[in-house]
């Protein structure tokens, strides 16, 4: 895991823990919510790491798009699949996704070497 | 095939007529492209149009949604898959994407029945 | 209540209900939670439907600000206050929610009468 | 003038007069605003009328882009800026703006007929 | 106040300085109008800082958040006020939103302590 | 030609080519699009740079805002063309813009000086 990665996760985890110790019953229920749909289903984990991934991506939040690659990456997406997604996500969402391609490629090639 | 399928496929047609008659190269190359990211590759043709479905959801493009809805539908996407990709739609997106959801459900609902 | 209002509602209600009728856990609970953070807590019933309502303007999403408006109406949001949500949509939002809130207003004044 | 254009004007207008005779000044400054920014400067008429449009249809905004559409037709935008204007916005917008192009198509042609 | 807040500020000042010694009346008038929706109207300085905080983050513009956290701060917002803002906002935006909620509340644990 | 330019034009090249050493043919076939569109046509290179800037700053994309910022000041738009194009971005797509177009003319600046 290079390092860049495990300083993305250490972060999150910390900020996650800042928001969940607060009294925000409705914040856990949604919390709750958002690991339960990418659970395995009708649809494989990794089918719905991929649709987490697009969605990030058209929507241009990185640190959704840097979890959702580095999840890809960890279910054992392939090269080839993370292309596609890619080029899907562009088509829909346009140029103005661009830098968020360049980004989340970045993180992929650091977790490939 | 319901009448508003058909319908909204007729529609989706003489429109794109219209543009594609034009003499703009870059439109055309546009189309050409937007047609190929989901050709199958890596990723099934199914897992595409998932893929496509979910960034329409969250992007909150009724036609979009539709088209790749009916798409879902002809490819053999079943009730429990669809019901998935909405729910990810959904958490990602939030309440904001239910009037679309509700739309996407209807037009399920026509193409079931 | 004015006929059009009473279409939205019965129209909101007919899809609400093919959703929940789905075996979708998920979305139940997604559903229950945008009832739940409206709920009088810290913050009366009013204000978060005035939360609701900018929320969903500067989203510029027709059917979240009708349903707000609705609410805000029947709760008892004066004039004034309308007008200063609408500004500061508006204002945060750009010209690019403009006919959303002419739609807004010509519900509100449909409601007025 | 095309039918459609001319109801599409006058129910503009009718909205308009429901918000301006509101007691809004804040809301009135803004509008004034709107029409000031698209006045002749160092930049003609013409070219501000572009401006709008392209962000009209990255935003996804159909009656913006529909007043756009027409103000260009009105200010004598040739059909080959019009498709280079749709060309930037589709790509900058991705295939996502694609129905809203098909409608600012089907609005300039029933002006151009 | 903690260095961060100051920092945010004084950052936030000079280039509004940059922008304001520019000779466009357009964005001076669009700067007056920012302040003017906020001040106390029919609703008090404390509801309107929670639209704007709301609109900033389902629409994910972290400055803006900042911005409003801050001044939620200052008008005397409490914890549990602050929660259930940033929970309309979680429900209405999706899980989108939720890396520019973990940065709100760092900041809001900051000026806390 | 400012550090700052110079090192936002290297980190894009570097990332750039990470993406198109990727064996995506329909990546490349959008960059190249990309470029396609902001050539010379019925539009000149400036026309269409200033169109790209627009869009790029009612989505809010810093990169791209940063881009074509460089690129305007490149082919010579005058300081008032800009505060125009900025002008109708603001009012186009709101206040949540603002916080971009500091950083934008926070660039501007520094290509002047």
């Amino acid at each position: 895991m290079s390092d860049r990665v495990q300083r993305f996760k250490a972060e999150r985890e910390r900020l996650n823990e800042i928001i969940l110790k607060k009294e925000s019953l409705d914040i856990k229920r949604f919390f709750a919510l958002d690991t339960a749909v990418y659970r395995e289903g009708a649809l494989d984990v990794r089918t719905k790491e991929l649709l987490g991934l697009v969605a990030s991506l058209v929507l241009r939040c990185d640190d959704c798009i840097a979890y959702h690659t580095i999840q890809a990456r960890e279910v054992g997406v392939s090269d080839e699949v993370f292309n596609e997604v890619m080029s899907i996500g562009l088509v829909v969402g346009g140029s103005i996704t661009i830098p968020h391609i360049r980004r989340a490629y970045q993180l992929w090639e650091e977790m490939s070497s």
